[in-house]
């Protein structure tokens, strides 16, 4: 095969997944379209969570424990950083240290704001970092455009709208989420987004958060109505397994925006973009509510723990694509 | 004495005079005013050198053997920035890799960017970021506004106009000036630098750069002018001893500029803003040269070599002024 695959990507699901990929499947011919809702400014840097998470990853550089950030990292930026905290005033947020800023990980954000400030596209900017480490991956960001999501929260922070690295991070997504907003919404996907699902034989979308990272993926304008025109080669990973995400907080913003918290949940949200969805064994009852939400369902382990379970989930994905043509 | 004293400063020469002079005033009643020519962006952050120079020498944290930055540095963040340097395009600026940014110092251009982007005055960052280290000498930016010095190159370099860091850090000040521009002429003094001036008994010009780290100082609207009113007050130290600069490009940029390039040349620059001018004891032959420029001249060592004269210079300086009173 010397056809393309593109693979809509939030953060750490994501990029275990296309790691994985890359063991069964030539990099060269794997596109990442990646979500930038999270991205945001702190410290006047430019910050791509899930791009790094997704270069990272793929080059082998990803702290393995975290599952963010680079390995063997330093904070000395960010230690340094909270002396500043006593003096400034109680509404900024400069001199904040909640956000993990490594030392070296800081050159990624500071490289990544001087290109932009010399007018270089987000994507131009992206690829410059992933073919500094050598990754092979086309790494895509889902719009040039900022477009954050922000998200609006219940409980003791009733009516609140904040960033959504202020809920992410700042408050370790332990508050409820009433509303979420998609600045995604309001922005186009780049062209090369567009050739790249265009062009791919299969599109899957990687087991990350529905709502927050696939979501602003989905709403850019362009990547929807792609998706629906060829929904037969669109496979999706729950990354639900038995009603909870590995990581984050998918099963609670699911079950706060009164969806089913579990991968029957996920297949009725995407079931209008794919027509399969890949479901963990644990979940081999769900199939038929899989199915009733409009998805095929493929059954197969995809708990990343070990390389060969990642590279066969990577191949299933693939082949439930092949065999839907 | 109760009254306040105001030094005009550049970097590492300015930084060390007003440490001394703490052992033998009352820091909470100095005022430096300090040159923000030198400002820059780089990757995005917004770095004050002069400005860290003084707090960070004054809060003695500043590493003695560089004489700029922090000491105990570490340097992991601009290591990891020399990954990108090799896929950045030729012309870029980002990703760049000499100009020296510590990781504990990062801390600082980060405080500071976040606080400007939030609309704070760099004036007010400026005395949050003294506070933090203790620093009680108020350390005042001359200007809010930026005001970058130029210079234009001789040498191999002829014609090139180019930002003051491109000169200084990258090419070491190695290369010929044949102009200097002052964007500090284009602005204003905040009210807290004419206020400074005006409130203080006497006002010292720090032995630095007479071109560009007191040029800018002076060049900005509303310096000047209060300096010229008051020159009997005012008492400048000269930063060429025996001809020389003790650190950086003074006597060459003078040479460059047709100026004599010693402390009678300096006497001719700052005669019409100072009575006084304090000489190295090594140039005790050239006070009726500098009395020729237009100063009175007070005699003493001025190389700061270790704190005792650094404090004797401090005191010959209040008592100069004092003097003219």
């Amino acid at each position: 095969m010397t056809t393309r695959i593109c693979v809509l990507c939030g953060g750490v699901g994501a990029a275990r997944m296309l790691r994985a990929m890359t063991s069964v499947i030539d990099p060269a011919r794997i596109d990442a379209v990646v979500n930038t809702g999270d991205d945001t400014v702190m410290h006047g840097l430019h910050i791509s969570p899930d791009i790094d998470t997704v270069i990272y990853t793929v080059a082998n550089a990803i702290d393995p424990d975290r599952g963010w950030g680079l390995i063997d990292e330093t904070w000395r930026a960010v230690e340094a950083l909270g002396r500043y905290a006593a003096t400034r005033p109680d509404t900024s947020m400069a001199g904040a240290t909640w956000f993990g800023l490594g030392d070296a990980d800081l050159a990624t954000h500071m490289y990544r704001t001087g290109r932009l400030a010399e007018g270089a596209r987000l994507t131009t900017v992206t690829d410059e970092i992933r073919r500094a480490w050598d990754v092979a991956v086309r790494v895509l960001p889902m719009s040039d455009e900022p477009s954050p999501t922000e998200v609006t929260l219940g409980g003791d922070h009733t009516g609140q709208r904040v960033a959504f690295q202020d809920y992410f991070v700042r408050l370790r997504h332990e508050v409820p989420v009433t509303d979420i907003h998609l600045g995604a919404a309001d922005v186009s996907a780049t062209p090369e987004v567009c050739e790249a699902i265009d062009a791919a034989e299969l599109v899957i979308i990687a087991p990350s958060n529905p709502l927050v990272s696939i979501g602003p993926v989905m709403a850019v304008n362009g990547v929807r109505e792609r998706l629906e025109q060829r929904r037969d080669t669109v496979v999706a990973v729950s990354p639900l397994v038995d009603g909870a995400a590995l990581k984050g907080p998918a099963a609670d913003m699911m079950r706060d925006a009164g969806l089913r918290s579990d991968a029957a949940g996920v297949a009725a949200l995407y079931a209008p973009v794919a027509a399969t969805m890949v479901i963990d064994t644990v979940d081999a009852d769900l199939a038929d509510d899989v199915r009733a939400a409009g998805c095929n369902s493929v059954i197969t382990d995809t708990v990343m723990a070990d390389p060969q379970v990642a590279a066969r989930l990577a191949q299933v994905c693939v082949d439930a694509a092949v065999n839907r043509r």
